[in-house]
């Protein structure tokens, strides 16, 4: 038995960090020492209390992240201590409907790893070795800690269809947000991101990334760009209503309308311009292997530029102060807890 | 001049009859003499004054039609007096995104005869020689009078992305979502067919179509049906509320849901379904001349079978009370206007 630090959602607004005892891993298991781990909106849902339905406290949460092998479990083969890895926090029953058509992403039984089953914000975390996705040695970690949102992006813009020299529209400029607006742009697409936050739109400008602000005419702006066309492309990444209805007024005819974000309620939505315009809605979700592979490729050669992103890191035992300074919102884009043992040290 | 009998829109719930002058077809025009017209659920919104910002009273509605060329105008070939036909009823601009590219059915500037000029119901009716479609002589004009709403359905379907063995919900039996299904079920789907009307459900259940109850548990027996899967295509036809979340919810992992129906306003919509199952929705407006070439020979070789779908044959002079009868509901189908002298005769 080891002891390390986890941190865990004990109830709305509600972490605690204490010791952590870990055991071998058992058959097919890997135990990973996390380096780094974002924090994601979901993460921050859960936080909030929005989804104690589904995450059964006392909980440790994460799932974006980096990190290298400690041990293998019984059976595990291809992997060594030491190896740098992330992790597609994905399990499927590979029974379902879902799975059996080959969607096991969308698996109707999936456990997401950091949400039903416990997640990476902690010294030591034991996963299903089918879950690692190996790293190159020159990544940074705390670059690597990206790559599960950018393998998010890749997955939307591959739902997406896009193709060379397409006019695409973002709306939200957070993380994801940018995330797809970068992987667009670097698949060929002009892009432009909508966003009320100054502050992001900044660092997408400094992106090399076109920003309007949400409360500008957006589509009249739209109009403009594609002299009366409208855009081939729209993200809907903020999660918000007037967000939808912008992504859809955008569109021009058999427009695509590429729906990432989580709408917990109906949302009103004109179906006439779906009609009218023959448009299509594609909701996209997670990411497969592919995706995942991707994305480490476009982290670690810079397409993604991690540093320009990563807005601050913070050690794994102040996980509690960084939820609450990213809820009550500010000038940030992706924050890091850092678990490695140095990072901690003197707070565990 | 010839002095013929027209069918006139002059304000909400007022049609008039009364006589039209005709002139020799100009250059690149055709004058038809049309035999049967349908009413279509378009020419009610008309009748009920939905459409008075679009159809410039007092206007000559109708585009569902079949009927024989009376005179060619100059340039025109290919085409002889008596050879029967029907129209597709669009005029594009040809410069328009949408057209520059090649979505000309969508043009952003498109005429729609018969709701943005002048349409079928009438005894002499000019259009240009491109919109026509040649009818095989062996086909009887009233079932050729199908083609038009066959021409939507074959779109939809197409649209829809069809593929053999899939299982299909269609949320409307009225005269295109019964269209919808039997194309569909001829191209290899499973079909079932949610209708509220009794009177309806029994014509669809007679033309081999499985039905059921609007009232119903609908996600309920689908998912019965498809042992937890959910249907693969949606088609939404009913055109309310109601029908847009049978829709979304009947279908299974990447299932896709094609719209069909007009939604004057917007429509509460659950988008995580979207995100959470991955589907798609597609708008699916009109047809191209393919779409009519399909329909002529669906119609023809009784795949669509006419005779059933017709409930009644009246004459164009009856037009109003045709109309009045039909905004009334009650059990019918499809009705037709029989714009042939010989009908007319003693009325005009």
């Amino acid at each position: 038995m080891t002891t390390t630090l986890a941190v865990r959602y004990t109830a709305a607004r509600t972490l605690t960090t204490g010791p952590a005892d870990t055991a071998p891993p058992g058959p097919g298991l890997v135990e990973l020492a996390p380096a780094y781990v974002g924090i994601c909106g979901t993460d921050l849902h859960i936080f909030h209390g929005d989804m104690d339905a589904r995450v059964k406290a006392p909980a440790v949460i994460g799932h974006e992240m980096s990190g290298t092998v400690v041990r293998l479990g019984p059976g595990v083969e291809g992997f060594a201590p030491g190896d740098p890895v992330t992790v597609m926090p994905l399990r499927w029953d590979d029974t379902c409907p879902a799975c059996l058509r080959g969607h096991r992403h969308v698996c109707q039984n999936l456990d997401f790893i950091g949400i039903d089953s416990p997640g990476a914000m902690q010294q030591r975390w034991t996963v299903p070795a089918a879950t690692l996705i190996p790293l190159p040695r020159a990544l940074p970690l705390d670059h690597a800690a990206l790559v599960e949102p950018t393998a998010v992006a890749v997955h939307d813009v591959g739902r997406a269809g896009m193709r060379d020299g397409e006019r695409v529209v973002v709306v939200g400029g957070g993380p994801v947000g940018v995330l797809i607006a970068l992987v667009a742009q670097a698949a060929g697409a002009e892009v432009r991101v909508v966003e009320p936050s100054a502050h992001r739109r900044r660092l997408a400008d400094r992106l090399g990334l076109g920003t309007w602000d949400a409360v500008a005419d957006v589509p009249g702006l739209v109009a403009d760009w594609t002299d009366g066309a409208g855009a081939d492309v729209a993200f809907e990444v903020s999660g918000a209503e007037a967000g939808v209805q912008t992504a859809v007024d955008v569109l021009g005819v058999r427009g695509r309308l590429c729906l990432v974000a989580i709408h917990p309620r109906p949302r009103p939505v004109n179906l006439h311009r779906f009609f009218w315009r023959e448009l299509t809605l594609i909701g996209a979700r997670l990411y497969d292997r592919g995706d995942f592979e991707t994305a480490v490729r476009l982290v670690a050669d810079g397409t993604i530029p991690a540093a320009q992103l990563i807005s601050k890191v913070v050690p794994l035992a102040e996980a509690p102060s960084a939820f609450e300074t990213l809820e009550a919102g500010g000038d940030v884009m992706k924050v890091l807890l850092d678990c490695t043992d140095s990072a901690s040290e003197g707070v565990a």
